[in-house]
């Protein structure tokens, strides 16, 4: 399984430096698996990590989709990072791309493998468009990196981030990669998850960053559309069909060609078409 | 009545292929008619309804502003629902326009009718300020299109589109061309129609498109000023001239030339200047 | 005093034609006041206000941050604002700025002085990331003029303004320039204003124009951290420290790197790092 083969709901980061937490992070059954280096291992620890990073991978089993996030192009560690990484990925992570030379650089020293890119600066958020190309093979919307880099505030509404999180999925539709929503730090807080699973999946995101095993199966859920809108779809293309394809109302709404598209979609999008 | 004469509150569409709607539709007094061979006509009878259109438009009045909306450049029906297009029309109405490419082809088939263009994809909506030029005269938001293209679903709150809505409305500001805002397909849901007209009206939509008579006269409405606006502008511009333009507190108000401004631009909307 | 050297929170704006007011404007304690020529000066006026300009800026203190705004680039006033500017000045306030060319013409005129551009034309927004440049220290978000030439209407949820206010405050963190919040008109309404300079803090704007000295303490408090977060910054840190740098859940937040340097932002900005 790549990065393209498919979309991702759910990308769980576990610290690459605690090999315990990696091992049992396939139970919550997560679409990709994501060993941290970055924000998640104390600068102490990243040598100690990285050496170990093989060894982490071959303990997950081979079929699942394993990443390994980097540090940031122009770090200290950057380099370092992609000479240990492992040979069975389904793609590097990399934070914090923000501009064409360090994706010309990535390819350089990464190959083919296929990048997950990080836009989380507001230069990466406003270039987008440049940046999901060449090895990027999907891409996520890093918020509180964002909102740090932007001198902003986080706040619950998420209104700080609402221009740049639109603004990254749809970059990823010109650039015909997936993007993954921003982390949901409140961990305990399944309804805010869900809320916001809710929102990335109107604007175009295939899935989530999760930062606890708690958060994976309610992105699967959530971004699969739910038995409401299947059968919703079902009805409508049913009506549809039964009228030749010609403008009807349905349930309320003026049903053509679009709107049977959109049904056609979700059936779809649930592998039920 | 051209497009460029003035602003168009609201766009009635009507199936091409349904004659007895299209004679229906000056009853609800819409600013323009739009008699639409892509959406609503299925691909089973677009060769009937296009060999229709030279007589739908015939039994329209001749002063009545009537368009066609053909299919979308590129498809199979494109060229000759072009060739197909009655000599009395307001303007073509030209879905799913997204490239240069395309406005240029447009011009070479369609000479110096009018286009008002359809952004209706992420790539029309992104470049929308490199779309609103040349033959095109008026543009459309249409969401429903718009979000499939995304891959994202509507929801009830429209946040899924507040991005794209937005800048199509600040594109055509500096293409010069009026705006109309998309659809609203819960048609009997008048608060909702009204609601949504007021926002576009916010954002600088000069109107709404109207897949319904009973829209029409909601828009027409909500696109004008109300009595209350016309009411506070008229009473700020007395005291602001009291006052001899010099800033004033007006109920509750720091009034400088600005907002001075704004109470005009109401009147002139209001045709009451 | 410059306008490089720190960031403003309130920019109090007096007619430059009510020398009685400008004299009064230091006891709110503004981080800098701003002597308007443009819209608090009617046209009548307008030569009387140029005219007293130096010996209103002599009349305020010379440690005080004053700035003047001219009338537009292009209109008859202009270059005539340009000549009387007084020598002790922060910064010389150009509204309605909106292109490159304006730009130059102003280094042109006004040498090495810096310069706080009005972003408030729809292409001035639009365009914003290449005119925080050059002789441009700082730049404000003029909400009452951006609706007005987008020909939108203002409403008190400021919808209509949602894209261009975030807009303008991402180009000036790609400029590197602080950014200035729109006017709240309502100048009684101290619940409103500090509503939107909370939303306009969290958006990265630095500050808040105001045109009433009771706004001035507001928006100087609003835009430095609260007690709370201060509180919850510092003990953020000092877990995050007692785990060595480790990922921690922290009162339900999952904390990395990330947060904690968001904890850090919050204390640097306080002046209490």
């Amino acid at each position: 399984m790549s990065a393209v083969d498919r979309r991702w709901r759910s990308l769980l980061f576990v610290p690459a430096s605690r090999p315990d937490l990696a091992a049992k992070a396939p139970r919550s059954e997560p679409d990709a698996v994501v060993l941290d280096l970055e924000d998640a291992v104390p600068a102490h620890a990243k040598d100690e990590a990285r050496a170990g990073l093989t060894a982490v991978r071959a303990e997950l089993p081979s079929g699942l989709s394993v990443c390994v996030r980097v540090n940031p192009p122009g770090t200290e560690w950057f380099e370092a990072d992609v000479a240990a990484l492992p040979a069975d990925l389904a793609a590097v992570v990399v934070p914090k791309v923000e501009t064409v030379g360090q994706l010309d650089r990535l390819e350089h020293l990464l190959g083919d493998r296929p990048v997950v890119a990080g836009l989380e600066t507001v230069r990466g958020v406003v270039d987008a468009r440049l940046l999901l190309q060449g090895p990027v093979v999907g891409c996520y919307f890093g918020a509180e990196d964002y909102v740090a880099d932007l001198g902003g505030v986080r706040t619950p509404d998420n209104a700080e981030v609402a221009h740049a999180r639109a603004s990254v999925a749809m970059a990823a539709r010109l650039g015909g990669v997936p993007a993954l929503d921003m982390v949901t730090l409140d961990f305990g807080d399944a309804e805010r998850f869900v809320l916001e699973a809710r929102q990335a999946r109107a604007l175009g995101y295939s899935g989530k960053l999760c930062i606890h095993p708690a958060q994976v199966g309610l992105a699967n859920e959530a971004f699969l559309p739910s038995a409401e809108e299947l059968d919703w779809a079902r009805r409508l293309l049913a009506a549809f069909a039964d009228a030749g394809g010609a403008t009807i109302a349905f349930e309320g709404l003026m049903v053509d060609e679009v709107v049977a598209a959109r049904a056609r979609a979700v059936l779809a999008t649930a592998g039920d078409d």
